[in-house]
């Protein structure tokens, strides 16, 4: 009897899990972005009619998380999208500051790139530096500042209303440091599982120069001597620790790895200007060309995820201590894993880069057609 | 006047020191092997009529290091050379230990390969277990015990007496952990200084699998996951640190990386057997195929530098913390480095495999004719 019980307990359990999936199948997958900054990877989201931005958050990382939430909202005026909330997030990292940075660089060598603590290149470089601000400065975007304004909510209070609110249909693609999802895992346990998918650009394998010009061979230039150390991670490790041991129903990475066989060129931001509507596509046009794809990678796995073409199970960590491999990325095979709490992860490894670059110009047709 | 007495000054230093450098280039080059074990490395160098191997110290790494004497010993019998003084080298790294490698799997992960302190593979594989040892348990050898003994030095003074009896004019060859190496530099601090060359086998820089069967992949399950890390000076890892911030003449690193284009298979074994002397011959048959060539590399390296196809001049050392990187290589490209003492050291990236198993063939028909 007790068995029977057990069973039909085990059933229904089972039915309410997969109602829960079929509910979330309803209508197009919600997404909440959590970057800092406004890039081509939003306008893949915002544009496209297969997903549904419920949220944008903000963090500090290559800039400022004030700067970056001007620049979100500026961004949703020029896309038209001034129903998505922005809830702008932390400015600091957990422990790693700019103090600590320099500190860091003395005994253990000069970082490629240090984002919003960045004032100069170590080497020449053909990618321009950003201006250099401090935490607090007011913000003037060149473009002109946003008349939109964000929402009263800090990001990780945002975000833990949305999932419990949306339970399992939410889907964040996160391109910046962790330290929002951190902060939302400790101050409730049950967000990680409450969230359907994570998908986070973030940490890096082992990745190998693959395009040869000039661009690539500069942003080689920090895989080849580190290549287990990615900006993302390296700016809040203690973050990125927390967010890779929290209990995710799943967990997708995409390390720098698939990103050096593409590349943002000026032939590509006009293809995808063209596709866009006027607006987006001004915007489009005066990105800077030579980056490799990164961002972009995660809002095209979630509009695409067959465009991997080389992916692997692997649990995953970061190194939290204050030394020589302080941010990076730590992964083991099954069986090899210490087991305390990390999380197995699908982490992409190469994807095909004519079906991302397909991608990003079909979201643009679909913001364009649906504007029209 | 004194420009002038300066000029003069200048003139004679270089003078001296071009002398010592034609010196040096008088007869075969003098080798001092530093390895554990006695393996196709050791009968590359004393086969070859192309350097003259003035000495072999042994040190723990993956077999104890009384075992590493004997296997020596044995090897130099069968080898026909009881001319090359042994010196046995360091029992136990310098803080690494058996009981500290269990606490930090505990932590971090378990590791692929633990030399002498490895009692069981995580997973199968195909490469035999070796059989566990303690560090003071009698040996004996499954070929036999040598009759030869070994010098009653330690190796750190052998080392350091040679190089001040032959200033400039030794290349010291190292494939295991640099136990050794730091000991010497620490009881005299002119040691790497009186060192011709230094070629050590060790580190990994990224390598990624070349070759495409069992063993390959097998091989690639440690590099993928942790592609900073190798064996030697993972064993050892404050060693390899002291070797790295030491003012050798000239440093060269063959990392894991060249080895992933190379493989120990029955076919090169057969072929290396069938030009070397009847006892050699036996030996080399008799070893395990399927491993990659990886101080097969630094002797042949010794041999015949032009094999290497790509390297890079990078400042090395490796993390000495105790954490998720301990052991790991750290390298730096010009101007990123701390300047804390690390050195320049040319890095082998690549080489021609078929030049290398070609340098294997020709050493032991050198050593095949010489004893006609």
């Amino acid at each position: 009897m007790l068995r029977i019980m057990r069973t039909l307990l085990a059933l229904w359990v089972a039915m309410v899990l997969s109602l829960g999936t079929a509910h979330a199948a309803d209508g197009p997958r919600k997404v909440i972005i959590d970057d800092e900054g406004f890039q081509l990877m939003h306008l893949m989201l915002l544009e496209s009619s297969e997903v549904e931005v419920v949220g944008i958050t903000t963090v500090s990382g290559n800039t400022w998380a004030n700067r970056a939430t001007a620049m979100v909202l500026r961004g949703l005026e020029i896309a038209g999208r001034p129903d998505v909330p922005v809830a702008q997030g932390a400015t600091y990292p957990l422990l790693n500051s700019e103090a600590l940075t320099k500190r860091w660089e003395a005994i253990y060598g000069k970082l490629t790139w240090k984002g919003a603590w960045m004032k100069q290149w170590v080497e020449p470089t053909a990618q321009t530096t950003p201006a250099y601000y401090g935490p607090d400065d007011p913000v003037n975007l060149p473009g002109g500042n946003p008349t939109l304004k964000p929402s009263p909510e800090i990001a990780a209070n945002f975000l833990i209303r949305m999932v419990r609110q949306y339970p399992g249909e939410i889907t964040i693609v996160a391109c910046g440091p962790l330290t929002n999802l951190a902060l939302a895992q400790r101050l409730d346990p049950q967000f990680a599982s409450l969230v359907g998918e994570l998908v986070y650009m973030g940490g890096s394998l082992n990745p190998h120069q693959v395009l040869d010009d000039q661009q690539a061979q500069e942003f080689a230039r920090e895989f080849a001597n580190s290549p287990r150390r990615e900006f993302n991670a390296r700016f809040d490790p203690e973050s990125a620790s927390i967010v890779s041991r929290s209990p995710w129903r799943k967990l997708t990475i995409i390390p720098v790895d698939p990103s050096t066989a593409t590349q943002r060129t000026r032939t590509l931001l006009e293809r995808v200007a063209k596709a866009a509507k006027p607006d987006v596509a001004a915007f489009v046009s005066d990105l800077e060309p030579g980056f490799p794809l990164w961002d972009e990678i995660a809002a095209g796995y979630v509009l695409d995820p067959a465009m991997v073409t080389n992916a692997e199970d692997l649990y995953v960590d970061y190194n939290t201590q204050f030394g020589a491999n302080y941010g990076d990325m730590l992964s083991w095979r099954e069986h090899y894993q210490p087991d305390l709490g990390e999380q197995k992860a699908y982490v992409v490894r190469a994807i095909d880069p004519v079906r991302l670059e397909a991608v990003m110009v079909e979201a643009m047709q679909q913001g364009a057609q649906s504007d029209e």
